[in-house]
């Protein structure tokens, strides 16, 4: 079965800094609690597990977002952790405080026991998630896979959840730095598979989440995150010329990194609210596309602070890229929260296209 | 009465980039949790702020550490949170939740109510814990005040105490950036008093803690956060030549604004560990001490690890200064955290003085 024309490729051509007719939008956690039909799916499935694991809701949430805004993209509805589960460590959700792992890795010999895991056995679920998700797009927009980067893998593997100052995995990496290497060389292993088979799957475009590249020093960001996202550009197959599948390097705090990662060999970064958007154009030299980077605070703005700042966001952009608004994918700066209006959602979606019609 | 004159003036020299025979080293947080006669302390007094508001218990948690290791200062045992308290918001501490405000500032209504607290009624608890720890140090080290900065004050007195996403005051600086300002200037006129009457009552150096600063995009830093700060570094008097009392702005996540922060009129900035200190000493390039930036995890290491750390730390900011040491105080990038090894803080403190030995 063969999947249908793609009718917007906004994305994909601003991916490859490629001339588009308006900036393409979507939004990072685009499918999640601020959208009621979410609620009512998730009320249903009984929990986020239960939604990610199940193809037909997963595939339902990934296109919620889509029948209410004028976006550019779907994401697949999905966890950053669903590798690490894959593993064995087991995923689940603690109400309040976030993923936990059951099982996480402390010791070399629980580091020798993992393996990247079979795609379409033990990750069967995701795919499935993926080719639903393509063919219920009907080429609508572009759908995104995604996964999380080797070093963010590691920090929930090692701390067993969230962290407030990651003395483990930190601990790990000044006291035993090759068993840490070992670990994220496993991982690289593993989203490098994983990634490709999200691809083979269907799905036209791929990011990494780099959630915790930011808590390193720049010291250890180079020996710890970056050498690894470096592995991925480099060894991901993703195709050629207009079949090539953009990947997007996301990182929360990634700003003083941004020439490394754009000598990577990816297609895109993706970068937080925390760095001026034309001071990032002119870092990056035009050698990948941008994709970023309003601070998702701003949802919380009235209609005009919104549609403001996402006229300086995009003009921003342009000042720091020679004036041309190509290579720019608009997106927020981090995922959106459960208590955004959804309305507030629509409206900065057509101030996008609005601003930035060519 | 007279204090007793100052034995150990390393702080104050390298503060006002003046030649010292070694690098002086204080840590944040040093008088905490991590120790078992605070926690003793603790115990007996009830709560942190039993103890932060009882003047004789903050001056023997003041000088704890100082008894236990080398340390070039001690810093007042307080919270940055004091100034909102006594303007009546009513700090409290709920376990496992941080600080809190009874009575947080959401309308035009509570922030007009607002005044500068009298600091020698209202804040005379922290008035006296300074003047009683100035006369126990007896010249050992000196006596560093601090403050919250007038942005982080305003950050936790509108979201009620500590957040996710700060989308109250986000709402409020997007809605009602005048508002925002009116409670700022509030903030700022207060910090400037409590830092006056502290150095009246004995301080010998001033901190300024900007913790939220770094959850703003440049342009809203620019707007909410930096101006206050420079208002404080121009009209806070603070004397003249060697009877000067110098200025840190510290700030988390204050990398993009070095040179912004380093203009201001301060004496010193503090960094976080997310610069290397090697670009952020050719960023000030000479106008300001900086003091910084161990990531604080560091002390999860092993012995060999911290002090090669240290080294690097060291020898960064040397590199970034025209190979000189001078303008440097050693600290950490963030504060310490309980469960860190009062072993390794003493090592920590022994190693900055032996690898920087003139």
């Amino acid at each position: 079965m063969s999947n249908a024309p793609l009718l917007n490729d906004r994305l994909l051509r601003a991916l490859r800094r490629q001339p588009v007719d308006r900036t393409p939008v979507w939004l990072m956690r685009q499918a999640g609690r601020y959208l009621p039909e979410y609620r009512a799916t998730r009320a249903r499935a009984g929990s986020f597990l239960a939604m990610a694991k199940n193809p037909d809701i997963a595939c339902e949430v990934t296109l919620q977002p889509l029948r209410r805004f004028d976006l550019d993209a779907a994401i697949l509805f999905s966890d950053i952790l669903t590798i690490p589960d894959a593993m064995g460590l087991e995923l689940c959700f603690v109400e309040g405080e976030g993923p936990k792992f059951k099982h996480p890795v402390t010791s070399e010999r629980e580091v020798a026991r993992l393996g990247v895991p079979d795609m379409e056995t033990d990750l069967r679920y995701v795919m499935d998630a993926v080719r639903a998700s393509r063919r219920e797009l009907a080429g609508k927009a572009p759908l995104i896979g995604f996964s999380g980067s080797p070093w963010t893998l590691a920090c929930y593997m090692v701390e067993g959840g969230s962290s407030k100052n990651y003395a483990r995995i930190k601990a790990m990496a000044l006291n035993q730095p090759a068993l840490l290497h070992r670990l994220l060389e496993i991982n690289a292993d593993a989203v490098i598979a994983y990634l490709a088979a999200q691809r083979a799957a269907g799905a036209q475009a791929l990011q990494v989440f780099d959630t915790w590249g930011g808590v390193l020093s720049p010291a250890m960001y180079r020996e710890f995150s970056l050498p690894y996202l470096q592995r991925i550009a480099q060894e991901l197959p993703r195709g050629e010329g207009e079949q090539r599948v953009p990947l997007v390097l996301f990182g929360k705090g990634n700003a003083a990194h941004l020439e490394a990662l754009a000598a990577t060999g990816t297609e895109a970064v993706g970068a937080d609210w925390l760095i001026e958007l034309s001071e990032a154009a002119q870092r990056v030299q035009g050698k990948v596309a941008l994709q970023g980077n309003l601070d998702p605070a701003v949802l919380y703005g009235s209609p005009d602070a919104i549609r403001q700042q996402v006229r300086q966001t995009l003009d921003s952009y342009a000042q720091g890229n020679n004036g041309s608004r190509e290579g720019h994918v608009f997106n927020l700066g981090h995922g959106m929260s459960p208590d955004m209006n959804p309305e507030h959602v629509g409206l900065l979606v057509d101030a996008v296209h609005e601003f930035s019609k060519r």
